[in-house]
């Protein structure tokens, strides 16, 4: 098989401004996703990098509406006990933002990692047992780029207390919960990232974050 | 700004070609990379998502002999440790797989996670701390296919004890390996998985990891 040639062509700068322009999405137009092109979706998340080539990762469409009751009832109530952290100017502001798409996004995916798996045998993660939650991590983030090329957005649903959302999806013994992602069309496209339009965060210059040994 | 049409052009095959050209390398020729080419990856990298725009992670080049052997020392001692656990046929597969480029990679990094940081005023870290930790591996994932994309390849390093590790490179309080990685230009490309290739372990079907709730 050849290699294409992704040095000489245009792709090298189109790779960059789809990272430029992926975006933590929570705002969502009410249109369905076919189910072919999901799946899809996920077939390219499956060549990720894994572990001892593990594929931990598990993937639950979550559809039912006692699960997703379940998952946006965690979310507020996770949301309240995060803003009752925050005083004065912080709170105001966090009380403004938009932090979940979950009462409009028409896709809803719980990614878990199989702890227990047999797949790989142990290699590479014998010393740093979270290589597997890591290789989900890198599966997760393969299904965001490959959303956003297919112009699909996608946010991640951190403020959640994952025992909880993991319960009420009876998923197998030893599954953890890596991440509760959201999908659909987004009703917004823009590059910059939505915690800098708010005011919350800017972006670090690589100097700050670089060194030697 | 304008955004690119990521979805007419022939931009999705190419970037599900890259995936699927992306390997974890081992074997690396000697060839130097440039400063400038490899901080330039690494603005790239910075591209990754991150919970709260927290953007924690660290980049330390490896370049110190003594950082480096011990890195290397730290290699042996753990690889002999895991072949010590396997027994038969797995022990004598995993003999002969070749499981870092350590001694001859030109760019060596460790990828850290700043778990103290301020950054991102603990958005969406609540109840998932891991998040902190999931974004570094956004950004080790985001380095290696704009490395990729460059003709630079890419291997993660994780049989390594990681206290070790951070002990030899004397970074600051808080910072909590989550990567080491080997760079430089590949001695052989391929399309099908190192440990696919040496038959430990092969490709899952979508079907064996999905479900629906």
């Amino acid at each position: 098989m050849t290699e294409p040639d992704f040095a000489a062509s245009e792709f090298f700068p189109a790779l960059v401004e789809l990272l430029r322009w992926r975006r933590d999405v929570r705002r969502f137009l009410p249109d369905a996703i076919a189910d072919e092109e999901l799946l899809d979706l996920l077939r390219v998340a499956q060549l990720a990098p894994s572990v001892g080539l593990s594929q931990p990762w598990r993937f639950v469409r979550v559809r039912g509406e006692a699960a997703r009751a379940a998952v946006r009832e965690n979310f507020a109530r996770c949301n309240a006990a995060a803003l009752a952290g925050y005083e004065g100017e912080d709170a105001a502001v966090y009380a403004g933002l938009k932090l979940s798409g979950l009462n409009d996004a028409p896709v809803q995916l719980a990614v878990f990692c199989e702890t227990n798996g047999e797949a790989g045998r142990g290699l590479g993660r014998r010393t740093m047992p979270e290589m597997a939650e890591y290789s989900v991590v890198a599966a997760v983030h393969t299904l965001w780029l490959a959303a956003r090329a297919k112009g699909i957005g996608m946010g991640w649903v951190s403020i959640l207390e994952p025992e909880g959302v993991t319960a009420a999806l009876s998923v197998p013994e030893g599954w953890r919960l890596v991440a509760y992602l959201c999908l659909g069309r987004p009703v917004e496209v823009h590059v910059d990232p939505e915690l800098d339009r708010a005011g919350w965060e800017r972006r670090t210059p690589l100097e700050d974050v670089f060194l030697e040994r």
